[in-house]
C-alpha cells in the first residue's frame, strides 16, 4: 500500500478535525437481528449529525460513486407438503401431486411473461421514477454489455419496460435464493418426496413495506396452491428501502473528497442491494447516511473468489480522509 | 416364526422336486448397471424354463397378488446454467434470469392442466388398455380411499381420465425425484445462484422406449428453454416396461399355491414400479417371469421406517414351497 499525501497530512496534524463514532456490526449478512434493538437502546451514545456508510460500491476503478438509494429486502422460506412421508415413485407416481413439482408450478407463476412479479398488490406502493431521474440513470455506463460482462449470463432478463440499471436500482424484484426437495446426491433414487422448500426473497423500493409483501406472498400462495398440497411460509428478514437527500452537508463533503482524489465528479446512482442500518439510522436516530464504498462490480461479492482491488481501496482510504477534513471546513 | 405344514413336508422329503437356480443381485436400486452384461455373458449357466421374481407386493395381508405388468423407468438429471458464477441477488437481481426460477418454469410446463405429461410424442407409443382390462382393474380394492390412506396426501392428483389404479399401473408418469439450487441451509443468504439441477424420472408402459423418451425430454428442453439460460440433460437409468402371459405354467402354479395358502384366488394387477431384470430375462434368456411378492402397501418402501409384516412374510414362504411342488406335478 502506498503512502498518500492525505494520509501524511493526517499523521502530521496529529488529531482529527471532527468527532467520529464507530458502529461496527458483524451480523448484516444474517439480517442484523440485534442491531435495531442495540441502536434503540443506545440513542444517546450514538447521537450524531449524520452517518457515513461505506457498504456500497463503485461502477469502475475510475468512476467514484455515491449511492443515494438502496433497495429493501424481504426474505422468505416457503415449504410445500404433499404426502405424509416419502413415497416410491413407481408405486405412487401418478396418484399424488409431487410437492417439488407443485413448488415449481407456484414459483413459475410468480413472474408474468414480461418479467413482472405477480404477487397481488406488489407494485401498488412502488414510487415511480420520473423522467429526470431516468435520464440521469441512463447516463451511467451500465448498459446491457456491462451487465452481460459482469454476470456471464447468456443474455439478460427482466422487466421489459425498464433498462438494466433501472431494474436493479429502482424496481423491486423477486429471486429464488435456494430450492430443495428429495434426492440430490450422485446417481438416482426413485423417491417421490414428501415435501419441498424454497428460499425466496424480494428486493424492495420506496415505499414498499416488507410486512405487506409478506402478506402479499401469503395471499399469492392461498390463491394458487392447489388442494393436493399444503404450504407454509415464514419471513426471515424484513427491511424497507431507503433514499437519501443528494444535497446534504455529508453528501457534499463526500462529493468534494472524491473529486480531490479522482479528479472528477462522482456519479450518483441507486443500488440494488440492501443495507438495513441505513433505514434504522433514519428511523431511530433521525439521521441521513452518505452511502459510498470502494468495491467493484467484478469483486464477486457473496461468491467464491471474492476480491478487493487494492489501488481502488487505497483511493478509498484517501477519500475518507479528505471527507473528514472537508466536513470540518 | 411358526413352523408351517408346507415347510415340514419339505424338510421330511429331504430334497427339492425341481431344479432351482438363484440369481441374487444387489444393484437394483442404482439401476442394475452390471446385471445385463452378467446375464448376457452367462446364458448357459442361467438357462431355465421361466423365472420367479419375488420383487413385487400384495394389496393387503388377505389379498394374495400376482403382478402381470411392471412399468419401465427412464431417469434423468437436468441442469440449468445461467450466470457464470453465483451473484449477489441485490446487485444483479432483476437483470438475469434466475436459473432456479428457469428450472421451475421448465418443470411446471412438463404437465398440462389435466395432469398429462407434455414431452413431445410421450404418449405416441403407449399401449392402450382395453375395456375388459379396465373392468378387471376396477375390481381391485384400490380406490381413492386406499391411495389417500397409503400416501397421507391431502387429496389425489393425476390424469383425470384414468382411475388411480390405472394411473399407477397402466399409464406413464413423470416425477421430480429431487431438485437443488443455491442456499438451502438454515437462515438466509441473498445469493442469486449460477445453476440449478433436478432429478427427473419417467415411469414407462408398453411400448415406450427409454431412449426415445430421453430424446423427447431433450426436444422439450430445446423447445422451451429460453435464451437466458442453457440446459444439459443426461440419462442415468433406462429400462422398458414389461407385461407377462397370465396363462403360463409358472403363473398357474403360483395361482394354485396362493389359493392353497390363503384359501382364495389371487388378484391380478399391474404395478407401477420397475423391475429391470424382468425385461433382461425376456430379452436375453427368452423366459417369462412370475412376478409376486409379500410386501404390503404400508411397508414404507424406499422411505424411513421401512418394515415387513411377518405373518404375511410367513405365508409367502409357504406359498413359494407350494409353488415349487405344484410345478413338479
Amino acid at each position: 500500500m502506498g503512502t498518500s499525501k492525505a494520509l501524511e497530512s493526517v499523521l502530521s496534524a496529529g488529531e482529527l478535525p471532527v468527532n467520529i463514532k464507530f458502529l461496527i456490526e458483524g451480523e448484516e449478512e444474517i439480517g442484523s437481528p440485534n442491531l435495531g434493538e442495540f441502536i434503540s437502546n443506545n440513542q444517546d451514545l450514538l447521537k450524531c449529525d449524520f452517518a457515513l456508510n461505506p457498504d456500497t460500491g463503485m461502477i469502475a476503478p475510475d468512476l467514484p460513486t455515491i449511492t443515494y438509494a438502496l433497495r429493501g429486502l424481504a426474505y422468505f422460506e416457503v415449504r410445500i407438503d404433499g404426502p405424509d412421508h416419502d413415497l416410491h415413485s413407481g408405486i405412487y407416481g401418478g396418484v399424488v401431486h409431487n410437492p417439488a413439482q407443485a413448488l415449481c408450478e407456484l414459483i413459475a407463476g410468480m413472474h408474468d411473461e414480461d418479467g413482472a412479479v405477480t404477487l397481488p398488490g406488489f407494485y401498488d406502493r412502488v414510487r415511480k421514477i420520473d423522467g429526470d431521474e431516468r435520464a440521469e440513470l441512463s447516463r451511467l455506463p451500465m448498459g446491457e454489455d456491462f451487465y452481460l460482462k459482469q454476470t456471464g449470463a447468456p443474455s439478460l432478463w427482466g422487466e421489459r419496460k425498464y433498462s438494466p440499471v433501472e431494474r436493479v436500482g429502482a424496481r423491486p424484484t423477486l429471486e429464488i435464493n435456494g430450492i430443495y426437495s428429495g434426492f440430490i446426491g450422485e446417481g438416482s433414487k426413485t423417491v417421490l418426496p414428501a415435501w419441498a422448500m424454497a428460499k425466496i426473497s424480494t428486493r424492495l423500493v420506496p415505499d414498499q413495506d416488507p410486512d405487506e409483501v409478506h402478506q402479499q406472498l401469503i395471499q399469492y400462495l392461498k390463491d394458487n396452491t392447489p388442494e393436493t398440497v399444503t404450504f407454509k411460509v415464514s419471513i426471515l428478514v424484513g427491511s424497507p428501502a431507503s433514499i437519501s437527500d443528494q444535497q446534504s452537508t455529508g453528501v457534499k463533503a463526500m462529493q468534494t473528497a472524491m473529486q480531490q482524489v479522482w479528479g472528477k465528479k462522482p456519479l450518483f446512482r441507486r443500488e440494488g442491494g440492501s443495507v438495513p442500518v441505513v433505514v434504522l439510522f433514519m428511523d431511530l436516530l433521525r439521521v441521513d447516511s452518505v452511502n459510498c464504498g470502494f468495491s467493484l462490480p467484478d469483486d464477486n461479492a457473496h461468491s467464491p473468489n471474492e476480491k478487493l482491488h487494492l489501488p481502488t481501496w487505497n483511493n478509498g482510504i484517501d477519500t475518507i480522509i479528505h471527507f473528514i477534513y472537508n466536513l470540518a471546513e
